[in-house]
């Protein structure tokens, strides 16, 4: 077997553990179907398990134990819905994994508790774990609530710059996974520094998934994506595209967005004005810092965190 | 100075001590005032700190440190107001405290991811304290999200049993109070069965108190109360005084709810079908439950967790 059907191997088991564990989770809708129904609903959701695919591959390189790992996988797989049912019912979005998002099946009262349970369950996922861990994940859940409050603020100002955006994008997502690969680095036994090395690979893997994400947007194959692109473009949303342009040459960038284009005409902006090869040169910085921060483990216990590096940035779609 | 003038000048320092220990709380406005306006807004609110008063009255009766009540005490404020914030936006209230709620003041969006905020202050403002009082803390969090499960559900529901009801407070009100008396025990050098009991008298004394609510309502003083009571009765709200009045003869209260009522005629129901002295009598009993949770402390050590049930109880408006 190659490393890489093995490797698709190792996280598709990950994966259905964590929807085990998931399904483990001791909800009481006898109690009240008000609360659990929407819970349920969302827990059997068809969600990737990224994140707990990180902290397993990450707790793996420190000998974490497989129980503690669970743990917290589930946590942060929980903190992950809680932030989606309700930045669903912030940003009005109708749809989430191919089904109704909660606030558009049910309605905003049980969304907003929705969310709240999967919090508290986040939590009540980390008992038993190191005070630490608690600590971090805590510090990081604020830190997702102020990306999403800049993400919020942001939404109408057409002259952000890049390191604010860079600043938003940290702690709405990059932050996130940050933490999931200093969780599995905490969990297992790994010291102080090699756990903050961890986080600076899950962060800045982040980055580039997110600035890539913003590149797809554009230069990605509609047919794989199942959507059309370019979306954002009309409705003037900044992302790491438009601010390159912009700050690269503002006069000619304002110039050239005064009237309504349609996307080719974006294409062959970004193309010829160098802005998708700067985009590009950003993505492979983002993903060399976050390779560095690997420096630390041998490379054949990193194999597999090379691998998920692999897996979500050489997406097509 | 009377024990009782000191009992309030001990709270009056501790309610100052709360207030002070808020406004230490590192927010980062200029990061984000999206989010951190409203969070600031909420924690400058004139809150009664009744919760972060009895987790010091509890620890003082343990000896515990008083940087860890403080700890726990700003806790279960923050988690209290994060429960406001998102219940008012579930229950549509445009006032709190005397001043706009979240939702009114700014919108819903902004509401949703300030009670997210207030939740994770809350969890981080736990940091340093035994694991123990982390796992409490997220079980009744869980609790008071269960029993506004459990609210919403019943609200048009004009056949709930008096257990049901029970239930409900029981967790939405109660088990927060029984919480705070826990964790008082928990920071100090309380038993796993001194915790217990403490929880007992929170709670026991928690019931008491929204039952003694629902009965104000029709009861209370309307001058000292400063609103029209008996507002609940046109909604054809549940309160443990239909509760009680339907349970008792199912066939004259449906008889004597058909027409329209004034307050001044459901009093006269409630009093001469002694439904008044019947609930009278259930807050009494769960007083004396409540008090039965004092019994493993010395009377000398219990004067103010007795001085603060009656403060609760003994309120006219």
């Amino acid at each position: 077997m190659s490393d890489i059907s093995s490797f698709h191997d190792h996280i598709s088991f990950i994966r259905s553990q964590t929807e085990k564990g998931l399904a483990r989770i001791p909800l009481k809708p006898n109690l009240s179907n008000y609360f659990y129904d929407p819970i349920d609903y969302v827990l059997k959701g068809k969600g990737k398990r990224l994140r707990p695919v990180l902290v397993h591959l990450a707790g793996q390189v420190y000998n974490a134990s497989p129980d503690d790992l669970m743990k917290a996988g589930l946590a942060v797989e929980l903190l992950h819905n809680f932030s989606l049912v309700h930045d669903d019912i912030m940003d009005n979005d109708s749809k989430r994994h191919g089904k109704p998002s909660v606030h558009f099946k049910w309605d905003i009262p049980s969304a907003i508790l929705t969310g709240d349970g999967l919090f508290a369950l986040a939590q009540l996922s980390l008992v038993g774990l190191n005070p630490i861990i608690f600590q971090r994940f805590n510090e990081v859940a604020l830190e997702v609530c102020e990306g999403q409050g800049l993400d919020k603020q942001y939404e109408n100002n057409t002259s952000i710059s890049m390191d604010e955006y860079i600043q938003m994008i940290g702690k709405k997502t990059a932050s996130f996974l940050g933490l999931c690969a200093e969780l599995g680095a905490l969990v297992g036994s790994a010291s102080q520094k090699e756990s903050d090395q961890l986080y600076k690979f899950g962060y800045n893997l982040g980055l580039a998934f997110q600035i890539k994400d913003d590149y797809l947007e554009i230069f990605g194959d509609e047919s794989l994506m199942g959507k059309s692109l370019g979306s954002d473009l009309d409705e003037q949303k900044q992302t790491v595209m438009t601010i390159t342009a912009r700050e690269d040459d503002p006069n000619k960038w304002s110039k050239f967005t005064q009237k309504k284009k349609d996307l080719s005409q974006y294409k062959s902006y970004f193309e010829s004005n160098h802005i998708k090869e700067k985009v590009e040169g950003l993505i492979e910085d983002k993903v060399n810092i976050a390779l560095s921060g690997l420096s630390l483990i041998s490379e054949k216990d990193s194999k597999h965190l090379l691998e998920y590096a692999k897996l979500i940035l050489n997406r097509k779609f």
